[in-house]
């Protein structure tokens, strides 16, 4: 597998652009609307948030993927379009009508996604403007354009490319993510999108993502606030010309499988890298649990307490608070085992604080990527997560958001 | 029943007093350990943390309440002797000891508190002399001095009492509570202490306290974060000389029940408004549940959400995120039936934005008390919770807690 620096039109088939129509109304000169569209039909999985205010928008994804075939997908920031009833729903429905209309493609075959202020109506005169215009540039080829028209207070564009040899056909796997706020996702992130010209069979490609979300979306945290609008979308042109993967048995399986788990891993940190006013970057690794759940339960635990992100920010060396959300996760512990790392600095051992080295543990707080590492020693399971730290930004970028 | 303005001292057979040894090392002037005794042995009730890291002192608590008897509690803030292995345990065994012999006592009757930083040791020699001189100015019925001997980051001291009649007799209910950070209690909340010199039984006391409990300190929250060292007790003298209250059928039990309630509420809504940096107080009551549970399941995803306490913070009238919170808190919600009201203000009606009056809610943003009113029109149960928004401040405090 190798990297590359390559827009989400890496893989054969894809086209993609973005324009500014200004939908938030706050007079910005990002661009706010995009379109991808790929030449072909394409094989598509997706996973969405569980939150039971869903927007319309997820609502139609969940329909297209239930059929296992898109060939374009409208998206917008500025609006979540959630929140807003039946006229929500045909906003969005006229939303996707539109978008065929422009591609001469069937509305079922139409994915739409919206970003944004939740409660709000989409400005449908503007979303219009929107969809026409990235429809007749998608000739550019502008993955950048798209990428940027679904930031909101993102101050990144998240993109990761890669390319596998199956069979001596080349295979590119292309992703791109938002999100900085409101992140813990639950079955998959805030809104990511994932292309390849891989020839993959489409109920395995779903299982696949369900999967991988579980060991990429799934584990990160901003806030610990799970959106109304969370999305993983996962394409797949099928043009490589490789052989066609049928089954977890095919041998090109575990190359396609790794390909994406690492594109949504990558995509995963850039998103908790550009959490919210976050100066810190940590990967929390629970290890020792009595199976994946409870791990995952003391860690999520962990890299959601106010206190713990608060203790990062002012490189305060409060362990404590490490621990006490350990036991308040609901995981199972005995207290007298639990062994925590900080990097590579020992700071409890067998339920016990150690007489630790503060200088050096003062200049790891100051470092921006800290791993920390939980040791429950009553099982063999772990996880890990990623989290990001709580500063004045946060609270600023959150109590400015909508005015 | 009587609001009074009295201390923990007022209840028949109550003495207490608090001195500064500046147990955590920092020059601080503050009173900081602290001895509570009752002249006759009192009846005990009480809840505590869930955390699986609990303290030392709530496993010695749990053994008193076991037997219902107590006749001294003794605290300390600035160590919680949380996360400290056998030698915590020994040193809060320690520390009961020299209690119970300064006051010929049996160690069995005495209970114990500590709250502070967690994971490290009690300044053992301080908490001798802590305790010898709280001891010596017990007469002085200093019931201001021992609640100031818990507080932390508490900016004032929070304490509540009330007079009710029972057949005749007058009996008194006066309680002290102290919290500010990592408040989310599951049992019980941080610290908080309740006499009374009421005639009633032990088993009977401890069932109210449950209860009551859980309409009061388990009903807020400032962080989300469930401390180590959570504890409600009640210690009832029964002086008062009414007659005894032995079944929840008995003439006088209502009159009890409400005064307790009274004062744990109050104490409750007095830790929020003390909440680390707030500067709003929100009251969350969610309505039209199917059962108390989801009600709180709701309620409490809105209590503790990062954007929703930094929209209040910011008079960000970003309604959305509080439906979105509702929306994730895995309670059943119908989206169509939802209505939510900020004050006497219509946000949304039956899952559908309204065109309400943006003046008169920017207004009420400006208020330091709002009520929010969360109707999922699907049943019949409701709850109320307590909990304050999400400030600069509030980083500031924890990012330089330990040091």
């Amino acid at each position: 597998m190798k990297m590359i620096k390559a827009s989400i039109c890496a893989p054969k088939g894809f086209k993609a652009a973005g324009i500014n129509v200004d939908v938030k109304g706050n007079g910005t000169k990002k661009r706010d609307v995009g379109v991808l569209y790929c030449e072909v039909p394409a094989k598509v999985a997706g996973v969405f948030t569980q939150n039971k205010m869903a927007a319309p928008s997820i609502q139609i994804c969940r329909e297209v993927v239930a059929r296992g075939r898109a060939q374009a997908l409208v998206i917008n920031s500025g609006c979540a379009n959630a929140c807003t009833g039946m006229r929500g729903m045909q906003d969005a429905r006229e939303v996707v009508d539109i978008t065929a209309k422009c591609l001469n493609i069937a509305p079922e075959a139409v994915l739409n996604s919206s970003t944004g202020v939740i409660g709000r109506w989409l400005p449908m005169d503007k979303m219009k403007k929107g969809i026409y215009d990235s429809v007749a540039e998608l000739d550019k080829q502008d993955g950048y354009g798209f990428a940027e028209s679904i930031m909101t207070t993102d101050t990144f564009l998240k993109e990761c490319a890669c390319e596998i040899e199956l069979g001596a056909k080349k295979v590119t796997v292309a992703g791109i993510a938002k999100g900085a706020g409101m992140i813990y996702p639950n079955m998959a992130t805030m809104l990511t999108y994932i292309t390849t010209d891989a020839n993959v069979c489409a109920v395995l490609l779903q299982r696949m993502v369900k999967d991988i979300a579980n060991k990429s979306f799934n584990n990160i945290v901003v806030d610990g606030d799970t959106s109304t609008n969370d999305s993983m979308i996962v394409l797949a042109s099928c043009l490589a010309d490789n052989d066609k993967i049928d089954s977890e048995e095919h041998k090109d399986y575990a190359a396609l499988y790794a390909s994406i788990l690492f594109v949504s891993q990558e995509l995963s940190k850039l998103i908790v890298r550009d959490g919210e006013g976050a100066t810190k970057f940590l990967e929390i690794n629970v290890v020792g649990a009595v199976d994946t759940e409870q791990a995952k339960l003391a860690a999520m635990a962990i890299a959601k307490s106010p206190l713990v992100k608060t203790a990062f920010f002012g490189k305060d060396a409060n362990w404590g608070r490490i621990i006490c959300a350990a036991g308040y996760s609901g995981a199972d512990i005995n207290v007298e085992a639990v062994s925590l790392y900080i990097e590579d600095v020992c700071i409890m051992k067998n339920g016990l604080g150690t007489d630790y080295d503060k200088v050096k543990f003062q200049e790891i707080l100051e470092g921006r990527d800290i791993a920390i590492k939980l040791d429950l020693a009553i099982g063999k399971a772990e996880v890990t997560v990623w989290t990001c730290d709580f500063s004045y930004d946060y609270v600023k970028i959150n109590a400015e958001y909508t005015t």
